[in-house]
């Protein structure tokens, strides 16, 4: 019951729309009703949910994180430790329910691959638990 | 094993606490051991766990939560920008355990439901998983 | 399939690598495939996952925590706000996989007890489900 969805980010920060993505698991998996856990195993990205309309909501979310933690006053030789900040501030673990064999998600709600220092080869893992 | 609780808030920022609603479905679906699954099917709102005694700290975490992200510079023309990073820094998803037939918080621990975007009428799902 | 592990924290602030203790837990009660629910029960702590290699991310992550959430307009008298508020921030509620008896986590990752109004004695609890 579980699984790796490979992700290719192109950007230094990027949000990626996983949601058709996890509900095609969703279907090869045949689970009707459950919960579907999301884990990101990398420490500068992260797994949110927000607006699937408007593109300009992501833009505005990566601005106000770039204004909320600066890259200033840090130590780790690597010069990404905002990203690290991010990661744990959106954290790298989600669950959604699962009902009538979808990913039962808010009307304007997408599941979001979040991105922080790439470009980078990354991945998205699912477990899926069914009632 | 999954139901809705509906959530009216009067406020523009404002948070509920819905511990008494939370174990009364559990009381209902009869859960003894497990764990609550809450999920927030809205992209300007949130779910937290915080303190249930001094109504200060959660003045003080609206308080706090407006200086780290001042609505300024932002694209997405409903003006709510702030509201969707506050979604997202505190998440819509949470699990928290059920032992001998209760909701398994700490001692000074509420969960709350966090209208960043009111007022409006809201929903939180519950999905309880029995061991 | 419950259990607690005690935490000792030494001083205000400080990130203490709960993976080994975890592991140790899965191994004692067997369990091969299913899900790890991590759960803090204080208003003043956090659990997240981030680098278990430089621990000079961690030290990164707890000084840009202090320039988001600097102390001040507070009203709640413990004068311990932006504790509570770096709470809310992280959570205190994670899942990671367990996959063939190991705790299934992402190369450089670790899994942090986050202490943010220490010295205390604090619990983190775990429930296992297997699949």
């Amino acid at each position: 019951m579980s699984s790796t969805i490979p992700v290719t980010t192109h950007k230094k920060e990027e949000f990626i729309n996983m949601t058709p993505r996890i509900q095609k698991e969703i279907n090869v998996q045949g689970v009707q009703n459950g919960l579907c856990h999301l884990f990101i195993p990398h420490t500068t990205a992260a797994v949110t949910i927000n607006e699937n309309a408007d593109p300009d909501v992501i833009t505005d979310i990566l601005h106000g994180l770039s204004t909320m933690v600066p890259n200033q006053g840090f130590k780790h030789r690597e010069g990404n430790s905002p990203a690290h900040i991010r990661s744990s501030l959106f954290g790298v673990s989600l669950n959604v329910p699962i009902h009538n064999g979808e990913l039962k998600l808010g009307i304007w709600q997408g599941v979001y691959f979040c991105e922080f220092d790439g470009p980078r080869d990354r991945q998205m893992w699912i477990s899926l638990f069914p009632f």
